[in-house]
């Protein structure tokens, strides 16, 4: 999938508590074909990433502040999972204006497990056909999404995934919508 | 407030990713007052506990799994936080049906930080009144929750708080009410 997304720019926002291999497997699917990515968080320095939830699995560096860009600055926007990552996210009116900005531009957006729960605080999912971890279904439904139990479902803009059993089908459908979208002029201008 | 208590048998529920001091001070409150107190889990053995959800606390004893026991063998329910300890709780069918038995029983539940998205994935919280850490407010009121901003909130049977600078309120008012509920039958013969 070489130079599928060439030039393209896309944000991953994450904080402490991300699940490690649902930021890194598809960061370097992303950037195996082509992509540049920015690891775009709400405080500056490292965030601490986890393997299960419970065991500590390094760090990775933040590139942007969310407060510093806006969805301007990127074609597409990566919401890993991990428990604590977007029950933190989801308390910063940036990362969660953020969230709304990209859902709402139209713009393609891929989050998988409990990523998803930044989309009920942005309340950007009414209507829309999702699947996430099972934990956080309920709250999905309770915020007007239907839901359903495959391994990779796009509807529209948004593409989900359930697992890190699915990052293989994840990681190609992420890389296949993502290609879709026009590279932006100001994306294009800072590349 | 010794012997307010005397003869009750209380469970807390609690699994991985438990806030070490959410589950800690309330429990030591309630022995205090003469309470018999369960750590009910979903796993035999131990339960991980955590700081501020990201650094490693130490254990709690599992006394009972709550396959095994009823709201007939309690007289009050405690939820500690701790963002990954409600999340896997709400996966586990025994847990959530506990939960949700224990809230339509009429028996006093106390719970504080993030413990009441337990009482979401039970659907028990409809046209109540509760407060809770900010990141979950969302998720309380799709579930059809009046939330409020309070240290502690008492309404009906449920007595809710915001966070651990709350636990000294959440803990005076949780054993007032868990005082008001008669011993029950069962519970005393096993005391």
């Amino acid at each position: 999938m070489a130079h599928l997304l060439d030039g393209r720019r896309i944000a991953v926002l994450a904080t402490d508590g991300v699940e490690r291999v649902e930021l890194e497997q598809p960061r370097h699917a992303l950037e195996d074909a082509g992509a540049h990515t920015d690891v775009v968080s709400i405080d500056r320095g490292e965030i601490q990433a986890r393997d299960h939830d419970l065991v500590d699995a390094g760090t990775f560096a933040v590139n942007r502040l969310v407060d510093d860009v806006s969805v301007d600055d990127y074609e597409a926007l990566l919401l890993p999972g991990g428990t604590v990552n977007p029950d933190k996210l989801r308390m910063d009116p940036s990362a969660v204006q953020f969230v709304r900005a990209f859902v709402q531009s139209g713009k393609p957006v891929a989050s998988i497990c409990h990523g998803p729960w930044s989309f009920v605080e942005a309340d950007v999912v009414r209507g829309r056909r999702l699947t996430a971890w099972p934990s956080i279904r309920t709250d999905l439904r309770n915020a007007g999404t239907e839901v359903v139990d495959e391994q990779v479902v796009t509807d529209g803009n948004i593409t989900t995934s359930r697992s890190p059993d699915d990052l293989p089908a994840f990681c190609e459908r992420m890389v296949e919508e993502f290609a879709k979208a026009p590279e932006s002029a100001n994306a294009g201008d800072r590349a």
